[in-house]
């Protein structure tokens, strides 16, 4: 038995010693290396760009322009593609851009012969703008007679989704309810992963090869082949270890761009790495977003309707495009049921911004920072607890919504362990009506994700598996290991279902589009549950590959056979016929059938089914300088069968700690007037460091999910989820001020108070 | 079409231009440096080594002796493993040796920071020895009560082996037979592939990663395992682009021992490369020969019974074991067909010298040596023309021996041919009693060859395609290319069966033991016939799935579909329905049954079939100095169907050239005593140079061989083996003069001359 063990990270060794090789440690050989040239306005025009002096600096091998590129616009999105064109992401960005679009846009590269000449010849560049107004708030692009950023949404709305299940008009005639509104922004926020976006491009054989730190390899080499307008086929993409990518690899950033580098120069290897300050602007950013919410609700606590606006600011370029916010307002109608209608209003809206696109939970940080906001909110007006009231309203098992089944249900569990470790009942009455200068509070929220993508979007994952002549074997996946564990989980499913220890199970971290089967990445929370089953399949065909040779090889029907302890056994009496060593070894070398046992499996998931998760805080806020302190905190929750307790609590730390910074100290600042980013670095932008971070609980409610390979679900972004939530209303908790809007950094919160003469 | 047409080789750009990676590419990050302490005695013991000096040479990682390697023997030898015990490799040698065999046996080994250091410090190491009696030559091991160099062969014979087709003993009792008999040598030589054996070694994640540069990457991953006794999926081979082989790096040459070196420093990254002077005595070496033939034949020509004797000199350690002379010893009633008998006894013997092991063309240039000579001097004395003794002899289409089969008949069309071209008739006229110091002659020699080693050996070799999303391939083979074509020629199936251009498809040139399908690896001229046969089938069956996607996609019944350039097509009239690009796109992609289409496919191989060819030359004979000069030669040959016209004549011109060599300059010469090399290196070892190199002309008579994949049949091997005797047999035409020893230098002839008081 492997799976649901807490066996040792696959990587463990390599990484704690260093020898695991980064996109960085592949120092190719004679590596020329690249610099962008970013735009020093929001927005405009490149009229002309003079690399006279530049080319002139000896080292400097190459200079191309936005004038030079291919007039190919192309998207970045990392979503699988799609046969129907409705489908497909959006194209809306060239290679190096004429038209600027933010403060940062992409306009001209050097390749030299090192980083400080490349650096020293982005200085020597000059460029001349035509020079429009910078709108980097939605309201400034949404105004009537606005510039529109992107020819083809004259309104600056990428898109506008709309959704009503029920009758709304008629529900909210119901007399007796009682009205609520509230209108809640979200900030933009950087993924911040360790290490920076960084490819090595280069030539081989009359193809494109990019070595690049990404989450998903497959869909960057579709994207690198439209960028360049090359078959797909003649790219090629290799994904060494990576150092963290929460949904901004989830985008093929500069991919695309080295490959053309380096295809301008014959082939020779590029090598293409973002600083910090790049890494902020030029790469993605979670979509800040404003919400409105309408809430009619009876007195007793019952949700009767509800209507959603949420705004997402797209920033510059499309990206992800309308998937984000669409995924926020649906989750509307799905942690919480109205009895009568729901309805749901989405926007995407182009600003002169940083372009936002995937982050850790996919727009429900932002929607459940509004959802539970207001949930308290009405439970404090109706004097009726904030977990009963969420019970009385909450998503049950058998819920479907789109396809989306709750298959299993540990949600009121979860509440019920973090309500009894929190100390709920004792510490709501003992922290009421406290008057000094620091308070104290406690404060939950609750939440619902998805596993995957299915049916928004295809979910294919495939999975080989070579059996060695010593019984061993290897497991190929096309699914990316970016620092979550899935090489590990993988190989604990592929020993489970081949009996084997995990010592006999040698997973390929490398992806390599040329060898590795097809998957989409890592996003979404899919890989262990999408990806897992292709291995559990892949492992099953295996399986019994080995014992239809074993058939053979001792004459004996393969019904009776199966696999035990790496032998091959009597099915009924489990008596050893032979080690998996000797079929395996047979196999391959017996004169009279030689087979090379191998599977090869494609998993179509046609399923999807919600994770759940609950977090309770304790806080105090020292009123006076506004600043908060997080006592307690746990995070609850139900994620299936856990395939590595151990592995699934790191995932758990590692999401709580991007929710608390979320909820409290970061948000990307830029210039109001120009668009300039003001903190793009790690000291002026406030990530949690240690000493900022509580000791983070975690716990679980075990389910076991008929529609996972293992009874798993989503575990990888859920996290990432409640934290925020549950302190703004511990906050409120304790102070009995209702913020709208995160982060709760001091400077907001002594605004407040003084506004409200606490201070 | 592909199959048969000049295309240009895959890797020619890459090749050209620099960019293919061969093992010293990998520049491996802070790889250590390993150099060998070679033993200077041929025979003996170490009695013990003192490091203590070399130890303390600042930059010294670790020095290991014979006395700390694992106690496990293991073999050497690139055949596939076999599961019956009686079959496998003789297991004689350990990582470093405390007895010594040779002059240069391995008895130490230094790790260091730098090659430098690591040289230094082997200077500073002082061995004691034992020192016995060497051995250098046949007899001396041969001779009564002389020292065992194995204890479990006590007469030095590794192997006798004895066959007997028809009643010899009666046979010669035929009354008017004429008796020839003559003894035959042929000299220990040397591959001298440009790229000497090098590696590098490594740990990873617990287990045991080898690059280097061989033509077996999946059994050096066996023999690795043996001799560090982990089980074979625990290591890894990595085979990047090789700078040739021929044969001697058909062995596992030193990756146990980089292997161990890593091992026992944490696996840490060793790399290890030998010097060329390493090379020639430290790796392994063509099976000297010595042959003694006795033939009966009529006065008519036809020959009745002969009997041969051959003893190799096998050098200190079995690698290849008996199955060189085996080989060569069996020939010999293969290309020639006794009327009543034919009789073959076949020594190995140990000596103190290198060991020998495969070369190009294994045992067959030896044995060809022996039977054109006396087939030149029985045609002489029975004044018939040397072809027409020969066409009155030689095998004929249907012949069988041993389960390997004439398929396919071209030898006689091969001897038509090069008879004309070389003039012949009025040539053998026209030089016939020259008595001037310059003399020509024209001669020739036939050859049969098998393709593969079945049914001696198991022939198993796997293929996997991959099919990419705008229908172009990968294809992965666990066969190598080194330096061969293998990829080319490969790929041209691959597209000939699909239908795709050759630009289509992308081979894998790297094989990595971890991925790549299981093959024995590049020899015995098998992998364009036994590999290739696996790029068919998965090719085909790679075919049926993309058909099989077409009829769900396209609603048409599998049966009438096809593939045509680039299309799936109606298989009656031709008609196009959709492009293998939309199909292949729609496999992936579509939302009902998505499926990353790939085949993955293994071939055993149970035919055998005989190739054949001939050579003929035109040469003049400086008889005062003894100098041979080679005015026209041309080597014609049956492969079957030419794969790759270009490629094949390319591959003749290399065989040619190391024939060439063989007949008329090489020889590894030692110290007749100690057994010291002496001329190990490419000065004092002679090489043909460009400017010894005549014009090399190259034919072909095309056949079409039903057991190949595509007609085709051994050519890789087969150039290397006629133009030696052929060379004699043009000497014996212009001097009478019949020499019984290659190579014919110089020195060797004048000798001759002068005994026969010519000069």
């Amino acid at each position: 038995m492997s799976v649901g063990l807490s066996v040792k990270r696959v990587d463990a060794f390599e990484k704690v010693t260093g020898r695991a090789r980064y996109t960085d440690d592949y120092h190719l050989d004679h590596a020329l290396v690249a610099k962008i040239m970013h735009s020093t306005i929001a927005n405009g025009l490149v009229k002309q760009i003079d690399i006279s002096e530049a080319s002139k600096l000896p080292g400097v091998v190459k200079i191309v322009t936005c004038f030079d590129v291919p007039d190919i616009t192309y998207p970045t999105a990392g979503h699988p593609w799609s046969v129907d064109p409705d489908h497909q992401d959006v194209a809306d960005r060239k290679l190096l851009n004429t038209r600027v679009r933010y403060y940062g846009d992409d306009i001209a590269a050097v390749i030299a012969k090192d980083e400080v000449t490349a650096s020293r010849a982005l200085k020597l560049i000059k460029v001349e703008y035509e020079e429009y107004e910078p709108m980097v708030a939605i309201d400034a692009s949404l105004k009537d007679g606005a510039q529109a950023l992107h020819e083809a949404y004259p309104d600056n709305i990428l898109n506008h989704t709309h959704y009503e299940k029920g009758n709304y008009e008629e529900a909210i005639k119901e007399e007796g309810l009682i009205r609520f509104e509230g209108e809640y922004k979200t900030p933009m926020v950087k993924h911040c992963h360790i290490e920076t976006p960084i490819s090595y491009a280069y030539g081989e054989a009359g193809r494109m090869v990019v070595v690049s730190s990404t989450q998903i390899p497959h869909i960057v080499r579709r994207i690198v082949g439209q960028a360049l307008g090359l078959g797909w086929g003649k790219v090629r993409i290799i994904k060494p270890y990576i150092g963290g990518g929460f949904g901004n690899k989830q985008d093929a950033l500069y991919e695309p761009l080295n490959a053309y580098l380096s295809q301008v120069i014959g082939g020779r290897c590029v090598k293409l790495e973002l600083t910090r300050e790049e890494t902020f602007v030029n790469t993605r950013v979670r979509n800040a977003m404003r919400i409105k919410l309408i809430s009619y609700i009876r007195p007793n606590g019952r949700l009767v309707a509800r209507k959603a606006e949420l705004f997402a600011n797209k920033g510059a370029y499309a990206s992800h495009g309308h998937s984000v916010v669409s995924k926020a307002g649906h989750a509307v109608k799905q942690i919480y049921h109205d009895e009568k209608a729901t309805m749901g209003d989405m926007y995407s809206v182009f600003t002169n911004m940083p372009v936002s696109g995937a982050m850790r939970a996919y727009g429900i940080p932002q929607i459940t920072f509004a959802l539970e906001a207001q949930m308290d909110e009405m439970a404090e007006k109706l004097k009726i607890d904030p977990i009963a009231i969420r019970k009385m309203n909450m998503m049950q098992e058998g819920f479907v919504d789109n396809q989306i089944k709750c298959n299993s249900y540990g949600l009121e569990a979860c509440i019920d362990k973090g309500k009894e470790t929190i100390d709920w009942d004792n510490k709501r009455k003992a922290y009421a009506n406290q008057t000094g200068p620091v308070r104290r509070g406690v404060g939950m929220a609750i939440f619902s994700y998805a596993t995957g993508v299915y049916p928004i979007a295809l979910e294919t994952a495939s999975c080989r598996i070579v059996l060695n002549q010593d019984g061993t074997i290897q497991v190929q996946m096309g699914a990316t290991e970016i620092g979550q564990g899935a090489d590990t989980v993988f190989s604990q499913m592929a020993a489970e279902i081949l009996d084997i220890p995990m010592s006999h199970v040698h997973i390929i971290s490398t992806q390599d589009t040329d060898v590795t089967p097809y998957d989409s990445g890592a996003y979404a929370s899919r890989q262990s549950y999408v990806s897992g089953m292709a291995v559990k399949k892949a492992a099953i065909e295996l399986r019994d590959k080995i014992l239809e040779h074993a058939e053979f090889m001792l004459k004996l029907p393969v019904g009776n056979l199966d696999l035990a302890h790496c032998h091959v056994v009597n099915k009924q009496t489990g008596d050893v016929l032979a080690s998996l060593e000797e079929v395996a070894t047979h196999a391959v070398y017996n004169m009279e059938k030689s087979v090379h046992i191998t599977a090869d499996v494609t998993n179509h998931c046609k399923s999807n089914t919600f994770s759940f998760g609950a977090c309770f805080v304790d806080i105090e806020v020292d009123v006076p300088i506004g600043k908060i302190k997080v006592n307690k905190v746990i995070n609850v929750h139900d994620c299936g069968k856990l395939l590595n307790p151990q592995l699934a609590a790191a995932q758990v730390h590692g999401g709580m700690s991007m929710s608390l910074g979320f909820g409290l100290s970061e948000q990307m600042l830029f210039h109001e007037k120009t668009g300039k980013p003001l903190n793009n670095n790690l000291l002026d932008y406030k990530l949690p460091t240690i000493l900022d971070t509580p000791k983070l609980e975690t716990d679980f409610v075990e389910t076991y999910d008929v529609s996972g390979p293992f009874g798993n679900k989503a575990l990888g972004e859920p996290p990432a989820i409640p934290v925020a939530p549950a302190i703004r209303n511990a906050l409120f908790h304790a102070t009995g001020v209702s913020f709208h809007e995160a982060p709760l950094t001091p400077q907001r919160l002594v605004e407040k108070f003084k506004s409200l003469n606490m201070i």
